[in-house]
């Protein structure tokens, strides 16, 4: 069976390509306006694939922003799963467009890669879905499972319009499991899910002083700078072991297990080459951590932005009338955001020195998230992994935040999996964005693996 | 004498005034070079008007960018001092124009004061000046001192050219004292001599962490944050008390005598008053030490400006590159910028983070100065402005710098006077410039009073 399966799509390799160019070739990015019919048509498209590959209610749904595009097949028994498949058809900007080495919107496969815009996040990663459910369709003339696909149109703008979205559509989109492929493996060779990820609290900080800028010979030493000000509430918020001095900030964080810390030192990871590759003389954190513990498993607090007073070419000998800061950090479970946010604020103002004003407000915030590495769904997707790729996926932990996953996850009530095709440096985001297609192939392997694995799991 | 001397003078006071507003309609703004050619007619007229009140081989003299005007009268007797007065004909800008009540150039006299640019700051005092000497001709035909004018066109700009103007006529500008009008008294009541003045070193903190910006959650916890390093720099620059932590940055300093602080404590200082001025809560400073202490008389330091990162609106969840900022010092007797700039440097490297590239440069440096309160030339114009105001005049200190006493008191050997008529909420620099009459004239009769007193003082 898993022969015959892997013989059909290794023999449908350059038409999955030519299919793939033609998603590719659409400029479906969110952010600029000049895009929105590009965007729309990029919808159009995905739509009509959907129904080519046989899902059926294949539909563009219009929302505050660019649209969704909705597509089902329930027909595999109640007592089947359905597999709720998140992810995105829109993509980022390509400037600068001068350092792409083809054009970002003409698909290009340069040895084992496909470069394009949205090769990796996220048209490829949807493809592979499609490419599945179609193979599936193909051989066996049904699904194993039922399917709900989701894809939305603004992800690298916020996914603004998609929690209402959700909310206002609970029954049609209720599912028992949530499979999102949007992230990246742990390297080439070396298959991955992902089972966290961190959270975000990203706040402000503005320091007043005097009412005016005042000439710092004529008044300096009588008042309080807003900028030293700052610099002392800033300098109190870590100490010097790396830890996060804000009252009460540690007291929800899970700890890292032993055995994820196993996992984790088994990873291969060479210290100075990533340091190197940064351009710092070394890596720098929280003590008694690794480096993958710090940015995966472990909270931290870094200052995104800073400005006051006189920032041109040369000297002006002002004291300034303010100071800002912008001050995010990351979360892990079981932070809440919102909790951190009153204990970043209160601590704030405890340590704020006299004689300036100073006021805290917040930006976004985002929940961490983690799963059970040993539930029946990661599990499924574990063995789906091994088969498609020969070798045992590893269990990772990510640093960013994806804050979709835990608004599907509160709505809808279902787990959610992570099961990414990506890799760590194929330029999402960046200009020669790229798709290895090894991972490409065996990502719909894996797919049509993983529907089959699912269809072993009663639902009551 | 004097009160047939002050008789004259008061007599002449529309005329002086009608003077003077000739003198405040140059727009002579250095730092514009659309005002070129207004600088230059200033210089001319200048040099017409002490032709005028009597002094001989006046001259507009050209240097590498505006132009000095010099003049003397040189026949009272080599016995007898030879004064150096030095002030600036040019000007600062205007602009906000709108916030003006009445034209800057156009010189208005609404109550007790003349406002128009320029009238404190300084071509007010440098005319004080030219009427006392031409008061002198007037009522005994000659001076009772030998007299060298030197008034720049560029202390608005720096004084870029003067330095190597002096250096270059050294035997032109030989004298016995410098009298410099171009400070202000202590209050509207309270006439003053400026015996101090603190010296600056500026200094600039570059940060640089990794190679580029990079995704705070990717990466954040793994890297040292030059913000964050920046700030935990600037935070050990001072300690809790408001002392400077640098070491070694005292070790030169010259306390304040017990004198001093009694001299600075009888004088009236609303602290409540200035905190509300300056729309601050509390001042604030060096622990131990008096608001006019600390401005006056204690070394400071002081960010000037900071930047790093995101600052736009909103958020961005970057780990920058880089972030710097700049940061002074105010500095006192007999403390060397110089060296100071070293000891800050090695303390900065000292305490910079790991993980993170810090270079420190420097901007400009001005010495700090002081003169002896009990010195003849001193002592001379206290007695000249106890006789012209009628009140003993205070001694007091300046927070801010003047670089070209320094200048000419080490180029040319001489002590220098700080003989201010100004106030301190006369707008030099802002809208609405303006200069008491009262002042104005009773400075015509310090300076007429401070020449007899000077014609005392033997030269050997």
């Amino acid at each position: 069976m898993v022969s015959e399966t892997f013989g059909y799509i290794d023999s449908n390799r350059s038409r999955y390509l030519e299919e793939l160019k033609v998603f590719l070739s659409y400029p479906s990015i969110s952010t600029l306006s000049e895009h929105r019919e590009d965007v729309l048509a990029c919808a159009e498209y995905l739509k009509e694939h959907c129904k080519k590959v046989g899902l059926e209610n294949s539909s563009v749904i219009p929302t505050g922003g660019h649209p969704v595009v909705y597509a089902d097949w329930l027909h595999a028994g109640k007592d089947k799963p359905t597999v709720l498949i998140y992810g995105h058809y829109d993509v980022q900007p390509v400037d600068p467009l001068e350092l792409w080495t083809s054009p970002p919107f003409q698909a290009t496969v340069r040895g084992d890669n496909i470069y394009a815009r949205g090769a990796a996040d996220d048209k490829g990663q949807v493809f592979i879905h499609l490419k599945a459910i179609e193979t599936y369709f193909e051989l066996n003339k049904s699904l194993p499972v039922n399917i709900k696909l989701l894809i939305e149109g603004e992800e690298e703008i916020g996914s603004e319009n998609l929690e209402l979205f959700i909310k206002e559509r609970l029954e049609m989109l209720k599912s028992d499991v949530c499979v999102i492929s949007d992230t990246a493996m742990y390297s080439r060779d070396i298959p991955a899910l992902g089972y966290a990820l961190r959270g975000l609290c990203y706040m402000q900080i503005d320091v007043i002083g005097p009412n005016r800028d005042l000439h710092s010979g004529q008044f300096g030493g009588a008042v309080e700078n807003p900028i030293n000000a700052l610099a002392s509430i800033i300098s109190k918020l870590k100490d010097e072991k790396g830890r996060i001095s804000i009252d009460g900030f540690y007291d929800d964080v899970l700890p890292l297990s032993d055995k994820e810390r196993d996992n984790f030192a088994r990873l291969p990871f060479d210290e100075k080459k990533y340091a190197e590759e940064l351009g710092v003389d070394a890596t720098s954190g929280e003590e008694g951590y690794s480096t993958l513990e710090r940015i995966w498993a472990r909270p931290t607090l870094d200052c995104n932005g800073i400005h006051g007073g006189f920032t041109g070419e040369g000297a002006k000998t002002v004291l300034p009338s303010k100071a800002s800061a912008k001050v995010s950090m990351r979360l892990v479970p079981n932070q809440d955001p919102d909790k951190i946010a009153k204990l970043f604020t209160d601590y704030v103002y405890k340590i704020a020195p006299k004689g300036v004003k100073v006021s805290v407000s917040g930006h976004h915030h985002s929940e961490p998230w983690i799963s059970p590495v040993e539930s029946k769904w990661n599990q499924a997707a574990a063995r789906a992994l091994k088969g498609a790729f020969g070798k045992e996926p590893v269990f990772i932990r990510e640093g960013g935040s994806i804050p979709i996953v835990t608004v599907i996850e509160k709505l809808l009530y279902v787990p959610v999996v992570l099961l990414g095709f990506g890799l760590p440096d194929e330029n999402a985001h960046s200009p020669d964005e790229n798709l290895n297609l090894n991972n490409f192939f065996n990502g719909i392997k894996t797919v049509y693996l993983f529907y089959n694995e699912l269809a072993n799991i009663k639902i009551n």
